[in-house]
């Protein structure tokens, strides 16, 4: 049963939230309710953040991460490996990654993954760039860090496909049992490829 | 550890969209990249709902809910029944209620509950207007209908010391076992309540 708003405006804010992902009606509603019980400066500076976000963000001409320069502070800092580039999906996995502190190569991002369900396909995706940009420069490594998820595995391996043919090592980040899980309730596809995958034991 | 942000704009969205309540900088990370992926029309719109939101939005000048005309809907229906008011905290009970089709007489809004963790006391919220409202209305009844929290109860005793001079009947919503509830898995105090304020059995 659809909710009866008492305004109209209310409704419409509502209705902005609730297109967000994982936010439903209720929560938007609560969401509503507490902005209107903030300061009008703050509610305008939300307001307008957003505006200003869709109109003035601007990503890397070289990786296509979200970035305030032309070039990012990644792709222009002198002291990162160029000879590697890790694939993401996301600005969100190279910050993942970044706070590792275990990477110091350059990064390619390509804004999502093949979805034909979602009505993604490769020339949605930043791949073409990421070809010429191996045709450019002289890459010794491409690590393919895309979600363990079919629409991952796809994209992986159309991407394996597309650049197989350059003179560089193709590498995927390890799967297997996360740090800290029990053995007993990790998914048996997971078990199976960590024992299929083991590595030499290694006292660190 | 902080996250770091490939840009201040992305930066400030985030920050803006983490200070709403339930929402972590994950999820604000999350919410911000889906609007990059959106049209410019509809995150500009989205923008200036929240803008227009906070300087347009009009509350009732007799129950104070949220509402679009001078009055609000309920309060100007004359098919209402005006001799009974329910107290609420806010307008989503006011929806919740509207939505059990179990009532038919007039609301008051408090715009919240006495808190003073939170720093809301009696003045903050509608409380002097409703008692106007009893000393300028024939009303039979008034129903608090607040939430069953330390809050609700300190502001339900706040308002019924203020009002109880009034000749009316002041009564509370019913507390018990919620229908379709387990009585193995019901809290012992929600339990004891709902025997001491048992009912005589009716069939329906």
């Amino acid at each position: 049963m659809d909710q009866i708003y008492p305004s109209v405006l209310l409704e419409e804010a509502v209705q902005a939230f609730s297109g967000l992902p994982g936010i439903g009606r209720k929560t938007a509603l609560r969401l509503v309710l507490h902005l209107l019980r903030q300061n009008k400066e703050d509610v305008e500076h939300f307001g307008n953040t957003l505006i200003r976000l869709k109109n003035e963000i601007a990503y890397c001409k070289t990786c296509h991460n979200i970035s305030d320069t032309e070039e990012c502070l990644i792709c222009s800092n002198p002291r990162r490996d160029t000879s590697i580039i890790c694939v993401v999906e996301n600005v969100r996995e190279v910050m993942a990654i970044e706070q590792t502190r275990q990477y110091n190569g350059l990064y390619h991002v390509l804004g999502g993954l093949i979805s034909p369900m979602d009505g993604i396909g490769p020339s949605d995706l930043e791949i073409n760039s990421l070809v010429e940009r191996l045709a450019q420069n002289r890459v010794e490594e491409v690590i393919l860090a895309l979600s363990a998820t079919a629409e991952g595995d796809a994209t992986s391996f159309y991407i394996f496909r597309k650049i197989s043919t350059y003179p560089l090592k193709i590498t995927v980040i390890a799967r297997g049992i996360s740090v800290g899980d029990e053995l007993e309730y990790a998914d048996e596809i997971t078990l199976g490829r960590s024992i299929l995958n083991r590595i030499p034991f290694k006292t660190s």
